[in-house]
């Protein structure tokens, strides 16, 4: 690749950058705040997170889960029990080493009182295994206390000094399961059970494709035995993981002491789940269903589904009883939906229709005098952006009908572009090819050893993304090195 | 007071104590962790929590707010830009100086990158006022931008060194709202308005009776104008401020340079509130409610409401198809309720009782054969520990009519014992003669000078706990000094 065609790219990624996040800045939904690295995510941004939330965690109930909430600290010493954990984990961490503050003698505010030092440093959670396997040693005993389920929605901070918004951030807010079983297919199963409820509700619910498979040994999780993953395609090209789930082996067990007596009465080592996602399934909301105007929110996480807009004009005084009693009956075929009836007169309707796209809003109903005279009304659906007419009669049925069908819609146009984004290759020429021209995911011979992974990714900036489970093997020959493989595996370039 | 008399108090105070943090453990609601000053919320407990939090939630988003999320961490020279709020507040905080481990080059785990010290120390947020009025400086330029009703739940960390499961932590999870308003009197509503939200949620749903008024100049929070507070009184006659609502004037809107464009095009700078409940309200419930058997948790909030226990015996296997069509029945009679089946056969049945109990299920059914043939269950409610039979036939209303009675007599009770340890009282002898025998709320002149309160304090170890809202006035001397005093005001020892 010449020097200008990477120039060329890093261009393209600011540009692509930028248009992210000023999206996310005008449609309201987040924005850097004073402190380095933290983002505040503003209410509607908020209220679509709250909407993920919720599902995800009627899902994590139904699958016999419990939620709890352990210390948002970790003592230092905790982090280096298990040793690949901390080998591999990344050590930009938010480190607490004092706890008082006191008034400047100088008059100038407040300074950290330098007697108030802690003994032993706390680390603000980048993840919760450590202080949660510490606990779970006082928890289990028998196999009674097996399988052991249990879920947080936690923020939690890792140092970042790259940020992008919901992408990237210093803090983040997310949900983590941490498990123990008796056995470790019990566990395994478990990992498989949560990686197929993340795929479930991204796909049904944000309407985003992904494919699940493990992660390559070198992209696994700090501690994991595998890492299931779920990875979808942004309009970009680019790939984002969305949401990992760990089958953790005894590792933890063994590094915190948790054993328990087995039924047969011997005394075994727990095993090990950890999964979860993030604020950052906001970002992929955002990427893969935004477009020119703005967001495109799917129904079943939209706060508000329908906006109600009357247009007014000099004439609508004249008939302002025919005017509301339209427009209460609209409301009563709306109830139940999350819709917004907007009638600020201090804004324009086409003003209005803007920011509603912007932001977002999958369907708008607009309704004038001569709309009301023909029994209509107005609508227009954002994610084709068509508009047309609909009776007033039965607008209810017909407008979920609509929003059913938005969310289908997006789904498959979704998937529709992540397909036609997955290049088969068989030569290092190709791949590169298929990479820069086309980009999205390519599926290619490797020879499965983390070297030729680190120089395909040195060369193409693609990393591995993942081996999709139930992936055909057949013989062939790594694009990279020319060894034998015995199957393809997904390559991108990644968020 | 004789030196023997305090020091039973504090002997009966660390009895208190410890069957409080006893029951709090043997019922699985919390523990202490391996951080110091931080609690695990265990799953339990965090269930009521959850409900807790879905109730205030609902009531929060009915009165026009909405939720958000605001940066952990505060820069230090926030703190110090209100100056009222820096000087009254504690400055026991967990204090960010780094951000980096790095393997330890002996061998010995991880220490702190000493060249990874930040420029300005973080703060782990105590509370979010400034965080959030930094953040308003942005977001408010006109009237248009006014109300601005926002929440947030989050955890904060307040360094705390005796520490108390609920009641006392470093670390807890709570709400905060703070509001913008383009008046002081819209303002003063809206804190009004929340300390009513919140006393008819700890009325209506926890049970507990409060009282609500003003705090004093002295026990206002730190940089506000004025405090109202939710008081109730706890079993053992101390008071317990479950919640605050505050009018904080144009305080941190001068702080952080918050200004409008009112109508008549005047800059003008915003009014603020904030208002806060924790987790300290489960402290509350435990200690208003709890007997000698454990917890008793209102039908309202319970995450389980109602517990089926068969009553197996060597017979129930003879007529297994008569036994579980009634059981059947009886569950199709619950349903919609939160119930639990439990026919755990290794545990025997008045195990299973006594760990209900102690747990708090509002409501036992147990059933066995002879019950099956006489068509009834035998019931116990956990709040009187009364036992009954009860018709199989429609037995669905007759709990959800009992769950309704247990919600109320917990109240009634409640408050019965509430008002009884009222003590009207005209001389400090008598001020001190309640106190020490009864114990709970004293209602007594005060000539409304710090210094009196104060040394009351210091004398009593009782406190103001409010002016109680619409306080009748009336002429009276203060009970210490003897001055004039218009109104009586509320004293208690206090957690």
């Amino acid at each position: 690749m010449s020097k200008d065609t990477n120039e060329k790219t890093q261009q393209q990624q600011q540009t692509e950058k930028d248009w992210y996040e000023d999206l996310v800045l005008r449609s309201g939904l987040a924005e850097h705040s004073g402190v380095k690295g933290c983002m505040t995510i503003k209410p509607y941004g908020y209220a679509i997170w709250e909407n993920m939330k919720a599902v995800l965690d009627a899902r994590f109930k139904a699958t016999g889960h419990v939620n709890a909430a352990f210390p948002l600290f970790i003592p230092k010493s905790y982090l280096s029990k298990e040793a690949s954990h901390i080998e591999g984990f990344a050590k930009e961490c938010a480190v607490v080493t004092h706890y008082r503050l006191i008034n400047d003698p100088n008059g100038n505010g407040v300074i950290v009182d330098p007697s108030a030092k802690l003994t032993e440093e706390l680390i603000v959670r980048p993840t919760s295994e450590t202080i949660i396997w510490s606990t779970y040693k006082r928890w289990i005993q028998s196999y009674r206390d097996l399988p052991l389920l249990i879920n947080q929605w936690a923020n939690v901070v890792r140092w970042e000094m790259r940020t992008r918004l919901f992408l990237r951030t210093a803090e983040f807010h997310w949900q983590e399961g941490h498990t123990a079983h008796a056995t470790a297919n019990e566990a395994i199963t478990e990992a498989q059970l949560m990686l197929t409820e993340y795929a479930n509700f991204m796909e049904n619910y944000m309407a985003v494709p992904v494919i699940t498979g493990c992660k390559t040994e070198s992209e696994r999780f700090a501690g994991a035995v595998d890492t299931y993953t779920c990875e979808a395609l942004m309009q970009d090209g680019k790939a984002l993981q969305m949401g990992t789930s760990h089958f953790l082996g005894q590792n933890f067990a063994k590094a915190f002491d948790v054993k328990f007596l087995s039924k047969d009465g011997v005394e075994e080592y727990a095993w090990a789940t950890s999964w979860g996602v993030s604020t950052r399934l906001m970002g992929a909301l955002i990427m893969v269903h935004a477009d020119e105007a703005g967001l495109v929110v799917p129904p079943k996480l939209a706060p508000t589904q329908v906006v109600l807009i009357p247009l007014i004009n000099k004439h609508t005084k004249e008939r302002q009883a025919d005017f509301d009693s339209a427009i209460e009956k609209i409301k009563q075929e709306l109830n139940g939906l999350n819709f917004v009836y907007d009638d600020d007169d201090t804004k324009r309707s086409g003003f209005k229709f803007a920011e509603y796209e912007l932001r977002g809003v999958p369907v708008r109903i607009a309704v004038g005098l001569r709309d009301i005279d023909n029994g209509v009304v107005e609508v227009a659906r954002r994610d084709t952006r068509e508009k047309f007419s609909l009776p007033m009669d039965n607008l209810g049925a017909a407008i979920r009908e609509l929003l059913n069908d938005i969310q289908n819609n997006m789904f498959q146009k979704a998937k529709q572009y992540r397909d036609s984004h997955i290049t088969t290759v068989d030569t290092f020429d190709e791949f590169k090819e298929a990479l820069n021209t086309k980009g999205g995911f390519i599926y290619a011979h490797w020879d499965g050893t983390p070297e030729t992974e680190a120089a395909i990714k040195e060369l193409t900036k693609a990393s591995t993304r993942c081996i999709p489970l139930n992936n055909p093997q057949e013989e062939g020959k790594c694009v990279l090195t020319g060894k034998p493989s015995k199957q393809r595996i997904l390559f991108a370039k990644a968020y």
